[in-house]
């Protein structure tokens, strides 16, 4: 199920191809995940999103791909986000993320969950050293 | 303002002197943040929560100490818990993290969460090639 | 998969029939959604739940229609319901939500989304300018 | 700072006065909280909002109050309200909740916060067993 | 789908092995649910995980067994867990939920939902009579 | 209190004096928000972010500006963020957004909050008539 219907021939649309084109040159690969095929009903939306997910995910900078991904799931897992843990999940994997570091990866994500819930639930007040205004 | 308030003499109790020790000793301060302050009116609850963020966050693993505060921020801020925002950026920049990483942080975050909503939102079905179980 | 299970003949039951037949009428439909179908295994909730939902969303006011669904899908997808992000984005196109529509409604839904986790992960004081109060 | 400004003379409105007059009888207090009277400046949304809280938290039921009260503080904490946290904390504690219940609710809103987070991260698929509509 | 593949033979793991005796014994049934299956990927956060599971939701304490799933349920719902809503709405009704007590349970749900909404969307400030510090 | 501290002189960088005069003459005031200036200790993060804002905020489309801060609006709540509930509540009042219309919106809102709850809690099954891939 879906709330939209991907395009019939999404990449008759030469704003569409030219994003779809880019995703299989940017990740080597002739898959387009279902995500972009959906995103291709509104071509200004599609080429915004993948514009920002090349910068942000795929450019060199001073995170390694690997944390990146890492970081991508951890917001997914808190926003309850099927699709996206899925996604990025696979796409850790395929950038050589280990069981080990799946595991601890997801070590932190839960205690992060469970030391939220606390300190909201004993809307604990701010320590002053925490505050970068000083 | 708080849900609970922490113990005059918290130390008396020697569970919690117990815990509040081994957090100075292992964190090499003289301070106990608030949370665990206001942890001290339940000392098992406490000691669990100090042995287990000890255990995953403050032991040597596969994983660097400063990607591990980041992924602990990327959770606390989905989860939009201010305190633990607060703790562990102030955590992260004493771990050595630089503003461009910083800013890289907030930007994959941001990210994440704009693209965890566009998910939901088109409800977009799981591509086979992200099955573990295949 | 359900966590209960529906009644197996609910209109057996005067005060389901009762709010089933309104729904029907209102919505000028046979079909009724599986929301209510599973609520009606408690009358007084179901009861309940749709006289509110009849007075905010099928009651003419001061918003139209399509706005109105249009911030249901809003609220839906950031709390992550996917039957309630289907069954109002199904309402929303069936009040004549065009695609162009659609798209703008995740642009901002996106957009928000994105700007959320910012504003949450820099802790930003407040501004006085917006203090209702002042 | 709020977004709303309460009315100077919010029981001048003869609907506002019947819920305020209402809330202090059903209370058994002078006290009006800052939810209802930044809520008056719509009197329907009022008196909706209230009526349902008077029918579901103060009215005799299967549950009794107190658990009622932990039931709707974990909904908050999970929710990141920090209103609902402290006014349903002040209550349940109104209500005899001691300091071992309040340790125990947050241990438990802290594992399930935790088991959310791996469940959601692993994507586990559902247990036939689970299925009411077997 | 899931994220991660179930070890073929589980057991075959002595630590794994153990949790899952542990599991059957204090459950006393035969079946081991998928969550600690796919947990069994990493021994370590299976046995931190089970054990603290154990510890507040198996042992005897001031708060009864039905109550503590019904607060696990809360926080589940909240936290838009499907698999940790299905898992505790099945171990609540095992343990004698009637159907009279998850309404209820609902209703208080539903109404946490909803004036969570308004208080966050109202930004009410605190009552003083609120603050546990005082 | 802040996790940055905002550049004691933010337009001497060109780049951000940039941004800040952008934002000054579309919104032709002459305050910059705080999330501006906090942003600013990260250039590139704060043009992206702003452009995009630009783009689908402050570009006129096929929904009206008004429709579109109250969808913002229902977004933050959702999410919690305290900031942008504060920050676009005061800009639909600048555009016009009547108490009337105020209150509505928070009845969706809540009334959304209430449902995704319920269906959640629930688990429905998918309507097969909310399919838009059929």
């Amino acid at each position: 199920m879906a709330t939209t219907r991907p395009p019939a021939d999404p990449e008759a649309d030469p704003r569409v191809k030219a994003v779809f084109d880019d995703i299989r040159s940017t990740r080597r690969t002739d898959r387009i995940n279902h995500l972009w095929l959906h995103l291709a009903f509104d071509p200004a939306l599609l080429e915004r999103t993948w514009a920002e997910v090349k910068a942000v995910m795929a450019t060199p900078s001073t995170l390694d791909p690997l944390t990146k991904e890492m970081i991508y799931i951890a917001v997914s897992v808190a926003n309850a986000c099927s699709y996206c843990v899925h996604s990025h999940t696979a796409a850790a994997k395929a950038k050589g993320m280990t069981a080990a570091q799946h595991g601890e990866l997801l070590a932190i994500v839960a205690l992060a969950g469970k030391t939220n819930q606390l300190a909201t639930a004993l809307q604990v007040p701010l320590d002053e050293a925490f505050d970068a205004m000083r």
